[in-house]
């Protein structure tokens, strides 16, 4: 958590985390600046506070952060453009030094955030490496640092995440109920009271609304697939596609909190009417993975060995995995899950090749195994957010039925 | 536009554009891959269509791109896994120039788009630079090759543009309606019919509520912001604030098309009920200045000009601006407009010291002149989205009135 920042800067033996972004979402920033939204930099020495470098225009927001603010003036921007003036490149070889002798920043110096590729990679050859008395932290181990801190929330963090979590499920559960308040015509469309088929694009704009009316927004994308979309894992669903009776359905939720931005994950599979019988024994095994793990955390493991149990599972039910095969398309092709706050993804990650921290009292993460067969117009995923209390104890965040088949109550029916 | 960046290419000795990115939402990956929404790389060489390598995972999404369409696994992630395990730095020590090799990249490579910064800075002092036949692009001026592309827009982003500008205004004015259904009670509070205090907060919920209602998302924020905070151009507005009668409030609204990402930008600023003389009085001057410039807008003027005009006109009234004063944090502040599409903020742009393309036929962009003074609890700024169409005739996309004072009309006024 936030409080463990600089213990963890010693073990990476960082001096100096240096957070650079210009006005794209920057996770690392937020998470530093208490949540304000601005542009700029966050530093943060080894045993001090973080500061922050914000533009001119956004020191009345910045200041909600409680970090003690500047602006790039108080370095000299001024005169850097009357200088320089339009010469980006000029005004930034000096300006950008001028943030390291002015702040004292030298050491073992660690590049955080988000921002512009060919900035980054300029700064990086041109500024940042021939700085005196500084050393760029090369290796990905420090990138652990905020994973590491991420992985485990602090009383707040879990406030806002079990609220996530209420919120998400109920709009979960009025979804369901939007659904079942159709029929099905003899085709085994979907279709509401006048006959006109319930496309995933109206189910979509229902999810979203209800969202917006729960104060969550889908920011990140939301997963409404059926059959053939079902089947491949990041596929969002075909807007113009109308619901049918019989087929496998993901729907999988990330929405976040509008307010303070924090997520929540869950997913369903759902088959309306009825389910095929293959539908329901691929469900039937993602069940039973999901039970296996749900059933055997325990805190101070690292997710791989769920991830591995899981793969076992399935490769012995004859499924290929992303061990087994690895870039299968289809059969468990992805990781059985990760962390979740300010990030949809974060530390502690579930993958066959995952490092990191390991699950630990604090942590808040999914479980979410499936099985993808696109060629068979079938994809099953169940999805939980979990965490294990502060004395070690788990919680299930997420809070709806398992059930696969949705049954319709529409009148003509 | 997007057919132009052959020869942007030819025009800036680019040979590679080389679009790196994670999960971030980024703009070239975006503008390059039609809308799809995956994470990964896109590549374009000079003269030939561009080609993606996205995750396993993103193929389908990725598809909808139009796209020749890799994974990491082509490049023999498979392998590489197997050898190194989790050590992510020795796969991509391998992965990145088995890209390079096995595409034929070779030449002046230009890097853009969107991404975590550690890795950024690493693959440029450890990979990129380091690759036989490569040359990175190390000077700014390559940068000006997506900005030169988007400063004028095609066919197709003109209707959407269209779109979003039809839809934001039809939502201000639902706003403005919303207020006007209030009345004030004897503090000159704004009141709704029984009395209770409408908050900055509830407008803020009822604007949210349109603009998903109009199929248009608030997700790069949204500024409705009285009294001292209307006086600081990026506070958003204290939700807890009741409104007041004789304020300055503005209202900086830059809603997103949530099908295709185009953005509209307009602001207004409103004073219920009636308007301090020295409101008025500043609300004129800005006014006055947006005409003058909106009067002489001419294609082929660089935005500079205007930004100068302005400066002028604000000096010449006794204001501070960003010219005479810079840093200042009242009087004019601010760069007078900026290009829009896909981004909030694109070319062309009308600062001080903006370099970039000229204003053209082809062109959308922002008008919007605003003085600032917090400490008087004062703060004016009016915006239009304008553009230029193809023969160099200018017309407004925004379409909203620009009447200060917003009278109420409920009952107990």
């Amino acid at each position: 958590m936030k409080s463990d920042l600089d213990q963890l800067m010693q073990k990476y033996n960082i001096d100096v985390v240096y957070v650079h972004g210009g006005e794209e979402p920057n996770m690392q920033r937020s998470y530093l600046m208490n949540g304000a939204h601005t542009s700029g930099v966050v530093i943060k020495k080894r045993g001090e506070a973080p500061v922050a470098i914000v533009g001119s225009m956004e020191v009345g927001e910045a200041a909600k952060s409680g970090l003690k603010i500047y602006t790039p003036f108080d370095f000299g921007l001024g005169d850097l453009r009357r200088k320089y003036g339009s010469n980006q490149e000029a005004v930034m070889r000096e300006l950008i030094p001028a943030y390291f002798e002015r702040l004292n920043l030298s050491g073992r110096v660690a590049l955080f955030g988000t921002a512009d590729v060919m900035v980054t990679a300029w700064l990086a050859l041109e500024v940042w490496s021939l700085l005196p008395g500084v050393a760029i932290v090369r290796d990905f181990e420090a990138a652990r640092l905020f994973e590491d801190a991420y992985a485990t929330k602090d009383e707040h963090e879990i406030l806002e995440l079990k609220k996530a979590a209420r919120l998400a499920s109920d709009v979960m559960a009025a979804t369901w109920d939007f659904i079942a308040e159709h029929s099905a015509d003899e085709h085994g469309v979907v279709v509401d009271g006048k006959g006109i088929p319930l496309t995933i694009g109206a189910v979509k704009r229902y999810i979203q609304l209800k969202s917006f009316e729960h104060g969550l927004d889908n920011s990140h994308g939301l997963i409404f697939a059926q059959g053939r979309d079902a089947g491949i894992p990041h596929s969002e669903g075909e807007d113009s596609e109308p619901l049918h009776t019989g087929r496998s359905i993901v729907f999988d939720y990330f929405p976040r909190l509008t307010s303070t931005g924090y997520f929540h994950d869950m997913t369903r599979t759902w088959s309306i009417g009825f389910a095929a019988p293959e539908v329901q024994e691929t469900y039937d095994q993602v069940l039973e993975s999901f039970n296996i793990v749900a059933d055997s955390l325990k805190v101070n493991d690292h997710g791989s060995v769920y991830q591995e149990r899981v793969n076992q599972y399935f490769e012995s039910k004859g499924h290929k995995t992303s061990r087994s095969h690895p870039g299968a398309m289809d059969g468990y092709v992805h990781s059985l899950g990760h962390g979740l706050g300010l990030n949809v993804h974060e530390a502690p990650s579930m993958g066959n090749y995952s490092i990191g921290p390991a699950l630990t009292a604090g942590s808040v993460f999914t479980v979410e195994p499936g099985l993808y067969y696109p060629e068979r117009d079938l994809g099953v995923r169940i999805e939980d957010t979990l965490y294990f209390d502060e004395r070690g104890i788990l919680h299930t965040l997420t809070d709806f039925r398992y059930d696969l088949i949705l049954p319709l109550k529409g009148r003509s029916q």
